[in-house]
């Protein structure tokens, strides 16, 4: 009798992190580097930031083969003034350079009030609430900048010039779990619209354009040569920009178009640079500040939002805590094939 | 024969800042307040910036004579560790408040690298990129939040809890004038919204609610116990929030939805407050960061992108350089009128 592979195997954080480190050194990643990774990854899987999780684990695997990025990489952290710190990562993953930035961020941000870090030729190929929740647990509110691989036209434009340079923000809530948002700037993330390609379904016109620049409906049309949009027309379009700017112009990273690995058959994670800043909100205290955040969010579900950002994130981490992360037997078998 | 009031009057731009001037001065401002709004009203009116030009002086007048807000305020300004700089608008405007706090924002950021300004207990009643502009010029970038008046709904939601919230953003470019984007959150304007109403045109669904909650495209009825929305969605309605938890709960400043003007009749401008990020984009060089920018800008430009932000507001500008600012003889007379 075969295994039905599509079975459930829930598996504890722990030791996903421990089987998800196995295949970072296995692929050639340092055992610090693997351990945040690892993590990282984990994190994502057990939150049901499921196109960040165990789903990107065939794209590092990848790209760590291709030689495109460097799984051994030290960042180089040097501050430029009391309140900018500068991170070469080297060519390397984005979250050790943001790990070995840490102390030295937290120690400027404790000084100054307001720290910029500037992450360039960094390859982000995860979600950024996870860069972010750290540090709204310490009380700091931040701001996460990236850019990525060119897959969004500019309004009115026939070719991809951004990545879906997403955006994420956390602050501290008095009483509960910090709030963190962090979404794409294209109108839909690139992996949904593989999917919708994949089922055959159409997407709102808005979503992107055909390889001739027309609005198209049809997710096949807007891969093979079209491009996604922006969200929200020409605001959204403008907050593209602006990531672009700062997660590349800023930094000293590669724009979303210049990201070049034709040299490197199957890598898939974008060489650019990441922007964070982070603030100490204390400092514009006359009010205490995560009580009056708590004010605000409570004005808002009292208006009738159901849900606020990251409150889906927290049910399905406390699911998980619960009962573990629930992989299927497949997702497990191929992991432990990997680690091997 | 009687004068046509619809007319062209044209002015030259100081002839229009020393009328405004006039104006705020009789109506209780200060002089040093009132060259700095009497400048900043201008400046919207010279460039296309209409909603916030001349139409405003009407809701200016209106709430000083209310003495709901001091035209006479001189702002306090505290600097909290070397990148953080408080400043209480003490009930006054915040384009002076903004001025006083200019010399040491300025010295912070050259010391530092980026620099938190958190404005509290002020009025914004004009639009962000004015207050931007100049630190583009000195070649920094910077970002601009400030909440409003309650009138926008979150997603789901049946009661306005934030104000239109927009956010701008300034950058310099090479070889050209600063790029700046200065956009409301909402998904339309209140003034747009109002004039839609006057004209008896419907609005896009999705623009706002009616009072009990549901979707709406009649201007009247949004207006009526209804809400504008975000713009873009779930997306755009963090952006709004995260606004309001920089512009108020950082600064100490008051939110959208707490602003009670009752007891001044006729007051029309927002007391909440205002956060401005600026960054010396030169620490994070590894190649120049205006020539970056404009290498990006050109790229969107060749994709297809007629209109970037910003290229419609110098154009009017150069306009008005050359020819005088276009009010119409209605308008002019308005203006002595009130300055008499």
């Amino acid at each position: 009798m075969s295994r039905n592979l599509e079975e459930p195997r829930r598996i504890a954080f722990a030791e996903l992190v421990a089987l998800l480190e196995r295949i970072f050194v296995r692929f050639g990643t340092s055992v610090p580097n693997a351990r945040i990774l690892a993590t990282n990854c984990a994190q994502c899987e057990r939150d049901g930031s499921l196109s960040h999780g165990v789903f990107r684990i065939a794209g590092y695997v990848a790209s760590l083969n291709s030689r495109w990025v460097d799984g051994r990489a030290v960042a180089a952290i040097e501050q430029h003034g009391p309140s900018f710190i500068r991170v070469d990562a080297r060519n390397g993953f984005a979250q050790p350079a943001l790990a070995a930035a840490m102390p030295l961020i937290c120690e400027s941000v404790a000084r100054a009030g307001v720290t910029m870090v500037a992450i360039r030729d960094s390859h982000h190929f995860s979600a950024l609430w996870p860069d972010l929740e750290p540090f709204a647990d310490a009380g700091l509110v931040s701001l996460a900048m990236v850019s990525g691989l060119a897959c969004v036209a500019p309004p009115g434009g026939r070719k991809p010039i951004f990545g879906t340079n997403p955006l994420a923000f956390a602050t501290p809530v008095a009483g509960s779990r910090p709030l963190i948002f962090d979404f794409a700037t294209s109108a839909m993330s690139n992996g949904d619209l593989r999917l919708a390609a994949k089922a055959k379904h159409t997407v709102p016109l808005g979503t992107g354009i055909d390889a001739d620049g027309a609005l198209s409906g049809d997710p096949d049309a807007i891969l093979s040569g079209g491009a996604l949009l922006p969200f929200g027309g020409h605001k959204g379009a403008s907050i593209s920009l602006m990531v672009e700017i700062l997660a590349s112009a800023l930094t000293g990273g590669q724009f979303s178009n210049e990201v070049d690995f034709s040299a490197h058959a199957g890598a898939e994670t974008p060489k650019t640079g990441q922007t964070i800043i982070v603030i100490d909100p204390t400092r514009g205290e006359t009010r205490a500040f995560a009580e009056r955040v708590k004010t605000l969010l409570d004005c808002v579900r009292d208006a009738g939002q159901a849900r606020l950002p990251s409150d889906r994130r927290y049910q399905t981490r406390a699911q998980s805590e619960r009962n573990g992360i629930p992989l299927t037997m497949r997702q497990y078998d191929e992991l432990v094939a990997l680690a091997q």
